[in-house]
């Protein structure tokens, strides 16, 4: 789990990482296949499915030229209820001609196969009713490049065996299914325990590395637990888990397109725990995933935990911490390890909220390098070297009230443009 | 002149470029020397004087975290008459203990050493009253590493010399002396003719390469001509020209502490053309300047204009080619002459203004990419070869309205994220 001081939930309680991604919670089943989509034959389709229907929430980009995949899925879990997550990597089916269509098309054919398994199951068991899932229980998520039409036919053809890769072991294989550029998978599962009996577990996946600014939702990510929660609980949990989390990114700040979070609860805990546990872990889920989105960002070398602490509101420390966060003469100072405090101050001059610089006071690495607006007095070796770490912490006393808040960012590097400047069409 | 269409006046009838820099305005004397304040020894201190009290305006920076030059240059400026400009490059007087002071101090001495020279003319001249300069007739600029106390006694001691070397072909001397991380002097000077028969030069410098996204100002610019203009019309010309040109640009999305633009009236011409001619000489020379700055803006290979038509204001053509032109994944694509026209699109839905993805349409060098939200047929040769240009157009087409706005920008490059490592705070 992200150990970062002000990330994810203070109180980390009854909270025990496991093994495993989205199948270490109980009453879900996964796989990951390769469909053709991807040019490089890597595995390009996931699946998380349930066992049976899921209380669900969602959450999609704010981007206003929105995947259609985000629209079918805020509308199919609109009811609070989904069978499963289909996920296609290599194809963002964004300003395609015929997206809706062909999202609503890998939605139906991921229905009709899980109906006939479903079917079959049931012939021989008493208490499940027959009958086939819907189009509208299946959500979509697809990411990739914008603007090519989407091979949908290789999907289709790929689902059968999709279908009948589903296994409990399989998150991992689904993790690797909806990489793109990433250079590695991001799972995390907590069990947690509320002191009074209570447990259940909580698991995630996400994919992602760049055109991350998220604005109230981000990436790809895929949540499970096996508590039994409404919709309507879904969505209050996902909304306090995400806020904190997804929403204090940023790799390039760059929102995408496709932004989409789903959280599913299988229900099968069978003493499940209160709901202030349940947020708890969901917040460290997220937490930990965004971590590990941050920390694989496009050419990133290392991860800055920007904390701006002493801010009127958390709103206004969220926006400083934002704003330094983005500022690419900052993250290209972080990528040289230079305590470059002045920039720091400029990026927060910009933010729109009203502050003395005279009250200021900046740490680098945990040195103090500015105090009270102006330069401090340090060892620049030693905080050079404070600085040369896989996770820098830079922190801001704004010195006007008691509002925290962390925003994480990557390093600026070479590396980042090079890729982005080759990266096709 | 600049010839990026929609870049400038539209109407360049009567404006002619002449050779120079600010001096080419007569009316005016410039020098640059060295005072030691840039360890590099290079010249670091610039004067631009009129020959006697002139018309000014100013903008300066809107970052909340501000130089006290430009506050001390506001109010010095508020009267709407001003004698000089004194600059100082390699320290930007920011954040710093006696930074009030030290501007103070700058002004004095360069009002003092003024104020003599004028009672030596005047001592054998009949038209001039006698009398020394006010401090407070003296602009302050100041540019360079944040954070860092001024050594302004080195100023002071070099004004003596810097005043000695006032000349009417001093401008190309200050240019140099105004440079920080810029590769080149920025300068233009134009001649305009109203038709009518009065004429006069309008005429500028200006620095800056990084930290550059003004927001109601920009940089270091300072702007001469002979025209006889109060305050007030300085203000109205200067704001007039400063909107379309020096505030749309962008090189990396960090608004400077210290921007800042003067606009100085000798007021010698004979015969000065009218308002409207002046307003679009200003404007011409303004555009010049951002464009220079834009193309020397760090690591930069090439300058692109996004140009938004089709907007239903100016003001959101505006918000939306400013999207366009600071995403860090555009910028990158631009560097690579790759049409991803996914990633304009991408930027344009952050922007905040509605839009229909499904009537937009995308140029890049002058090919239509994407037509009505989805791929067009195009040679990717072809538009490579057009694009690997030192001035790339895209062109946006939002097709909700008539409005058009032109934001100009620069490719993001490796060798931007390797410098601002490496820059010592």
């Amino acid at each position: 789990m992200s150990g970062i001081p002000g990330w994810g939930p203070a109180d980390r309680t009854g909270l025990t990482p496991v093994a495993g991604g989205v199948t270490a919670v109980p009453g879900f089943r996964a796989a990951g296949v390769t469909s053709g989509v991807k040019p490089s034959g890597r595995p390009d389709l996931a699946l998380v499915a349930a066992d049976a229907p899921a209380g669900v929430a969602v959450v999609t980009t704010t981007n206003l030229v929105k995947a259609s995949s985000c629209t079918w899925t805020e509308q199919a879990a609109a009811d609070g209820r989904a069978r499963a997550v289909v996920i296609n990597s290599g194809n963002a089916n964004v300003c395609t001609p015929h997206g809706e269509e062909h999202t609503r098309t890998m939605a139906t054919a991921v229905a009709d196969h899980l109906g006939a398994v479903d079917d079959a199951v049931d012939a021989g068991a008493q208490d499940r009713p027959a009958g086939r899932v819907a189009a509208s229980d299946v959500l979509v998520m697809s990411t990739g490049v914008i603007g090519v039409p989407l091979p949908v036919d290789r999907i289709t053809a790929a689902v059968p065996e999709l279908i009948a890769a589903l296994s409990p072991d399989g998150g991992p294989a689904a993790a690797e299914a909806i990489m793109t550029t990433d250079t590695r998978t991001k799972q995390v599962a907590v069990e947690v325990e509320d002191g009074e009996g209570g447990r259940c577990t909580v698991a995630g996946m996400a994919k992602g590395v760049g055109m991350i600014e998220p604005a109230m939702a981000t990436l790809l990510v895929v949540l499970t637990t096996d508590a039994p929660l409404s919709g309507p609980v879904c969505r209050q949990l996902l909304r306090g888990a995400v806020r904190p989390t997804f929403n204090r990114i940023s790799v390039d700040g760059d929102g995408s397109t496709s932004d989409s979070v789903a959280l599913l609860a299988s229900g099968t805990a069978p003493q499940p725990p209160g709901l202030e546990a349940l947020g708890r872990a969901l917040h460290a889920v997220c937490a930990d995933l965004a971590h590990q989105v941050v920390a694989d960002g496009e050419g990133a070398t290392r991860v800055a935990a920007v904390t701006v602490q002493g801010a009127a509101t958390e709103a206004e420390a969220e926006r400083l911490a934002r704003a330094v966060a983005t500022s690419l003469l900052v993250r290209a100072a972080i990528h040289g390890a230079d305590p470059n405090w002045g920039r720091i101050l400029m990026a927060m001059g910009t933010a729109g909220v009203s502050f003395d610089p005279r009250r200021v006071s900046v740490t680098c690495g945990g040195i103090t390098v500015c105090r009270f607006g102006v330069a401090a007095t340090f060892d620049r070796g030693q905080v050079a070297v404070a600085m040369d770490r896989d996770v820098v912490e830079l922190g801001v006393d704004v010195g006007s009230g008691d509002a925290t808040a962390t925003v994480l960012t990557c390093d600026l590097t070479p590396e980042y443009v090079r890729f982005n400047a080759e990266y096709t069409t």
